[in-house]
């Protein structure tokens, strides 16, 4: 797929800034053992994701990533380079979130985001929703992440 | 609603403890501000998650918690509480995630799960899925996520 460009950095961008089908790369993140261990305990401490020795013998044959911290690690990425970081008013929500491959201790991520919609809200004249899908591969181009996001933006000349 | 309870602790689940319509209470946990610029800081962060005084002439006028931030507290006690501490097969992913109101520093939230419905898997007969409903209210009862997670978890006779 042909790349897109913004035209302005994420501090300059707004709702006009972002089209539908547009394709970008985030960049590429490195996931430690450590880290994975880490947020797991925090959040999601499942054998397999905490427990070196019990999960040698589980269903994974080895530790992998919690499904959410490989959304938090591609969020990074979105927030930093893809997302508007002057006129982003959150999100209200996310869907069709998929792990289909497990990451594993020493797996490199590289992410990207398709531009999925665009439309101003009927209800807020001062914003606009954008629909983005994001997904992460592994070092084997396997896909271990998909997910819908939606992102309220302000538009340029809103105020 | 009624609640149920399971016949056995989380050590002792599997597949078969989980019935459609069964409703759970899994507990409660209380937000800092701490812990919320903490999060944002590794995977979300957008100014009104991190700086305290950018964040209170912002759209929420203060720090919100990301949302991703409050599934992972929500995730926290799920484990915890509700999934199988030795069936659990991992999941393959979840849907309609959504944060109708924001979390504040000082919030306190209550995490409640609805199984859905649950299946035999069709393709490996040692497992099966069941689908659940989560939800976290504040100390005002205002929902602050809902989301609907699936689950492999291993039979009890599977071998």
């Amino acid at each position: 797929m042909p790349l897109s460009k913004f035209s302005v950095p994420p501090d300059q961008r707004f709702f006009e800034d972002y089209e539908a089908g547009g394709v970008y790369e985030l960049g590429s993140i490195a996931v430690s053992e450590a880290e994975i261990v880490d947020f797991a305990r925090r959040f999601d401490p499942q054998y397999f994701h905490v427990d070196h020795e019990q999960a040698s013998s589980g269903p994974f044959a080895g530790i992998i990533a919690s499904g959410w911290h490989t959304v938090g690690l591609a969020m990074r990425l979105f927030v930093d380079q893809f997302l508007s970081h002057v006129a982003s008013l959150a999100s209200p929500g996310a869907d069709e979130i998929r792990w289909p491959n497990p990451v594993r201790p020493g797996d490199t991520l590289s992410v990207g985001v398709t531009v999925l919609d665009t439309r101003p809200s009927q209800s807020k004249p001062d914003r606009g929703i954008v629909r983005s899908k994001v997904e992460a591969v592994n070092q084997r181009q396997e896909i271990v992440l998909s997910m819908m996001l939606v992102s309220f933006l302000a538009r340029r000349h809103a105020g």
